[in-house]
């Protein structure tokens, strides 16, 4: 266990306490932040980042606002000298004055961000900063700039090269599990019973960490290993399932299914990981349990209802009947209702997740997701969740998503050509109903 | 230990004997660059990036060459697009359209130099390519845009934050510790016997590394923990001591010096470590020995005997002596010759390391290092390194640099901003003589 | 990850289904227990204990406890051999002849232990046959060969020498927390958000781990890091303390009370760690936390209520008034009949620690674990737990026994010399009030 | 990293200088001995042990030998105690009495050690004290019974299920690498260059470890990788193979070698370890390297020569040619005379290695090893190893046994029963020529 640096006596012990020094402090952290982008910043960055992280910490969230727009205002690239490198590109372009405009344009901004990341806790503070701002982000078009930035320099830093793959069971610390606890975006976790029983031997989960964030999972995804394509999610969240049951289950399981896929970092969005995660995951799994034939997700249509909704609008009386049943709380628990409505929405949910895309007609985000990365459109599955989150997007109906490791990069082609959604029969049978 | 993604048919496997295929083999590294940087290659990065380092790594050494000008070379940025950016800002000079030229000039080199780092072993490779370049980049200024390109990445991938210090003993892996024997770049370490003396109990050595780099130190410092400030290098470099003997020494020790520091990966170069090493391990150094009173280096003055012999060719007749005694090999032997020689080497040395700096007349690299990151100019040794390297560079004078955390700061600053060398009372004594 | 031997044929294997099969299975496992003690099992001794315990694993109750009763009857030592041996020392009692006494009566059940414990997960299955079998020793007789032999090879195994002590935090796998939840024997953790307040910043948990169990703790102790010696529980089982105020709080204390033991494994009593334990981490916590000035536990008194009720029996009509206060249910809750019994329980209770101890008299289990490990008898505390264990246990009565390491040889010596009780002046004082 | 327990003054301390305080030493060593072995001792048992062993360190050679004959001599059963539990067991043999009596012999010299285990390095203190007297045992009888003791705990500290099997290889620490280099018993390390070589990608190396001695392998086996059964040893030596190569031949091997085991503490002798070495080993390899078919050794034939001089000198004129040819430094090297002896050679080493043991005439202690694991002798080399040792040892011939895990248990019992050995066709036919 190294120490750190603590050399020289520290400006932010002497403000620790006053609370109504928040202006006092903003005009620290502002000070802080420019020598750190000096000469002085150079020699001594590791010690004056640190000073300004701890001055920021002690932000309140208006001054911490204020700082982001001085960040976000300040730092522009040196004007005088982009307009005479922008001049001689112009006046002759070579790629060395091109080369010119770009270091003349890069602005010290990012110079600074990557100084602020030198202290410890620096790389968590930078990606607290791009999470606290997102929502500003419309409303204070400034901030874009300090944005932009964040995420280029994320996008270097966060690369697939820099991440490592890490198995996570009921042996990792607990300071990583209750992560997945509060991250777990798409089937809630209910406490450590249940993460628990997601990490069963029957079980596998996955995410990726940065060096600079220990305990932080970036994604993670979990995997149930059964037999055959799993259609619902009931049986993949039952609990109390014994031990050495579990086992057995997973040394007969033929089949993956990716179940549910959480990215964890607000502050890291428009970074992208899942399309490295499910392929490596796979390769894992694989080389662990070689008799796995079949890799798959059960995934949610997040938008499907609300296009049905709109789609059953346009469509006026001749499907009134459709709409006032699915009006109905609970018909889905109701097997005569149910049957009724199946085929007309098994049919529509095929048409929606194969529809071209067009302008305010976007495809699917989770869709989008995993026929970008070369996953076929397999299977879709009547009333495969029905708690009130799966009724609410997309009146229970799920869908598979399957990985096949000779096709992958077949659909990735086609469907990056021209948008052609590779489908298995059954999808396209589907399409031909009436 | 988690496997690597392997899917899809491997387009290297097909190439992997003929002789006769270099040809082939630069186009196809060629066209798996462009793959890589196009769509396709965002959706499967990582497997085409380590394809196009499989086939890298069989290119003969003219074929890489190629393969770096075609990097160089290529990956400019849309030249329409910069025209518009740049014309935009030279009409209306905004912070957005300031964004927009940096954004239009980014090379696409970067981005494909980027995704080159996703596979496995990516880090390196790109390091090795940049120490391959750095003979050619004088004779084929082409190269100097993807050095410049490589330079900028390292800049921000080996930012401060995302290096780990660690302790270097006995108990590291062989793996690590032969690297020092590789790099030790000021004393070389003669076997690993003369290696393991230089981790004995009294001894302390520190690196930083990188998480991508697990077995490859960046930098490290070599520590000898002993009683007042040493002056000469053969007691800190004599073999067989005993280890409860050197536990002893490092219990009674009141100063530590740093008698080594080495830059271990020549593609890194002008990527600085050396300024927060040395401030961290003092930290380090202090938190495990409370009793230390002094942080101070043994250094070599690498410039001394060129300048010392351009002044002597100046000044002609009256120092003619000088320079006629410095000529007779083995004069540091001779009792009586040295002492002859001792003050006016001394004296000038003293000049030579506290001469303002000019044009043609660089401050000697050292120097500028230690004085730049804030240490003292503290003591000048008298043949404290008589090796045949020693006396090469110094005619055997070291230099000690004292970094004194109440000063360091102080130091810097006065030094950053006009060159003053804080210097102490016996250097300035030496200055007075005649 | 290492595999593990899997040569051979499985004799287990044939038998993993049939539910008739238990005295076919009983069969199996002492022949096995035979094979393995015999010359083939020296050769090979881990194959055939890896066989056993997977029979062992598939046993029933009864045929548990037969195979145990076994265990205990047979592999006696040679009869006629130890009848030699008593013969000879007899007729001439050497060293040497002592030493063959010692080898022929040596059972050889001993050595069939050992080589059980060949097989991975075999100390963890020994250590809970001895925790199964201890309900029945009393009724069973036989059965104390077995208990006896268990108990000598764990003596020898868990020595002090080979354990590992191992903080415990929040980054410890949760295989290991769970089990500090579920081993708690003085305050129960009411599930992870409670046990994560015990591991919070001015908390400390240690425990020693063996390395042939190493999820499994064997004790561990609770720490709390407070200012000034901490009388009562509530205040340190308070919930929702904020990390920071907790380490600030660690910071100012000067006082670390140990307020929970616990012993882990049933099947290893007997084996003590607990003093170790106490002892080593006091010197952690002295290296980790300089300013400590005080070790003390907070101890509950588990005999005081038992003793007292004969006390009150005995002593007639004069006591009946504070009998019968007490036998009011909650008087703990209302402050004048609280105040009224005060003073009598805390002189009785300073009476009941101090008093010597005598035949059917024993001293207070807790007292004598502290006070045979030098600790001093320091401060006796009213109502210091009146939760219902607390009230029925000593009437909410706690202790603090001090470890202070200058008098800790020295109380010691003089406890285990004649049962001197070494107590503060406090103490002193409550046992002459009248 | 946790702190030993510091406790109280240490009387080791005020002796650490005084050079004719030796017999003083002795004293103190034995009044702390018997300390640690009073119910003192069970209190404050580590700390006592650790002074003890403090003492133990700084004795001289004469003292340490005057301290093993204490420890040896005293510490007897109590006399009273073990001749009444024998006239008892006389009297009434039961299992009780039977327990009593081993009770009562059971020497107080084991409880004294096993608390001398309690310090930190006790372990290995008391291993080397084992190895020192190793050579003194015939002389001094009365070592014998500190020997039995200590190799009786030895047995049971280091039971196979408290043994960890890792892999070594240039990953592994210079601390446990360097034991390697000193333990190699069978084919000499030289050096760090050669060690590496023995570590190369197409060989492996794995040792046991004890928990108590983290650096110390207690024993270890080295591994070549290779097609076809290697049938001598210098294309298993050669240096400077390249990494790529030394890959590619472990991917295309069919043949495991073991070529070199290792006991590496004389103070564990006696208690065995290489036949769970072997079979794991094995299991480990199969697991890495599913394609190879063939375990083997190449092992030396220690007992040979000197079995064959003798026979030559019984059978008299009838052998002389091959006695004087023998004779002939160098022989080996001349092709003619080396293919005269070969027939003879090989026929006699095949009689030698197959003949019954008889008094005075014992198995080759290297096939005892084998044979007594289950392997088949599989095939006798002419000239494996003509180093100075390998002529000297067996006149160069060396032999593989082999491990083939269908056939292992049943040779083994074949072996165990009746002393069959089994043997290859090819060995049969040796065993047939004339």
């Amino acid at each position: 266990m190294l120490h750190e640096e603590k050399t020289m006596t520290s400006t932010t012990e002497t403000l620790s306490n006053p609370h109504d020094a928040t202006s006092v402090r903003l005009g620290l952290a502002q000070q802080l932040a420019e020598t750190l982008l000096s000469e002085r910043g150079e020699a001594s960055g590791a010690f004056v980042a640190r000073e300004l992280h701890g001055v920021m910490a002690a932000l309140d969230a208006a001054d911490r606002h204020g700082f982001q727009r001085y960040l976000a205002a300040g730092f522009q690239p040196d004007a005088t000298a982009l307009r005479t490198a922008a001049e001689r590109y112009l006046a002759e372009a070579t790629a060395e004055t091109a080369a010119a405009v770009a270091q003349a344009a890069d602005p010290p901004r990012q110079e600074l961000l990557r100084r602020m990341n030198m202290a410890p806790g620096g790389t968590a503070a930078l990606i607290a900063m791009r999470s606290e701002i997102a929502a500003r982000l419309r409303d204070e078009p400034v901030l874009k700039l300090l944005d932009g930035d964040l995420k280029h320099l994320f996008s270097s830093w966060f690369n697939r090269g820099f991440l490592e793959l890490r198995r996570i069971d009921w042996q990792s610390p607990a300071a990583v599990l209750e992560k997945l606890i509060a991250y777990e975006a798409v089937h809630e976790i209910k406490g450590w019973d249940d993460l628990r029983r997601r990490l069963a031997p029957d079980r596998r989960c996955f995410a990726f960490f940065h060096p600079a964030l220990p305990d932080e999972p970036l994604i993670f995804v979990e995997v149930a290993l059964v037999e055959g394509l799993a259609t619902s999610m009931p049986p993949l969240l039952a609990q109390d399932v014994d031990e050495a049951v579990a086992r057995a289950q997973a040394a007969r399981a033929d089949t993956a299914i990716f179940y549910s896929i959480s990215n964890c970092q607000e502050g890291l969005r428009g970074v992208s990981f899942g399309n490295f995660l499910i392929k490596q995951v796979v390769e894992e799994l694989k080389a662990e349990f070689p008799q796995l034939k079949r890799f798959s997700t059960l995934s949610p249509i997040p938008g499907f209802r609300r296009w049905l909704t709109g789609q059953l609008a346009e469509a006026g009386t001749s499907t009134a009947a459709v709409a006032s049943a699915l009006a109905q709380d609970g018909w889905w628990n109701d097997a005569r209702q149910s049957e009724a409505l199946r085929p007309v929405l098994m049919r529509l949910c095929a048409t929606y997740l194969t529809r071209p895309a067009s302008a305010g007609n976007r495809i699917d985000p989770v869709a989008r997701f995993h026929l970008g990365n070369g996953a076929r459109l397999e299977r879709i599955n009547w009333l495969g969740n029905t708690t009130k989150r799966g009724i609410a997007e997309s009146f229970g109906v799920m869908v598979n998503y399957l990985y096949d490791r000779d096709s992958i990069e077949a659909n990735h082609e086609v469907y990056a050509r021209d948008g052609t959604i590779v489908r298995s029969p059954d999808v396209e049978a589907l399409l031909q109903t009436h």
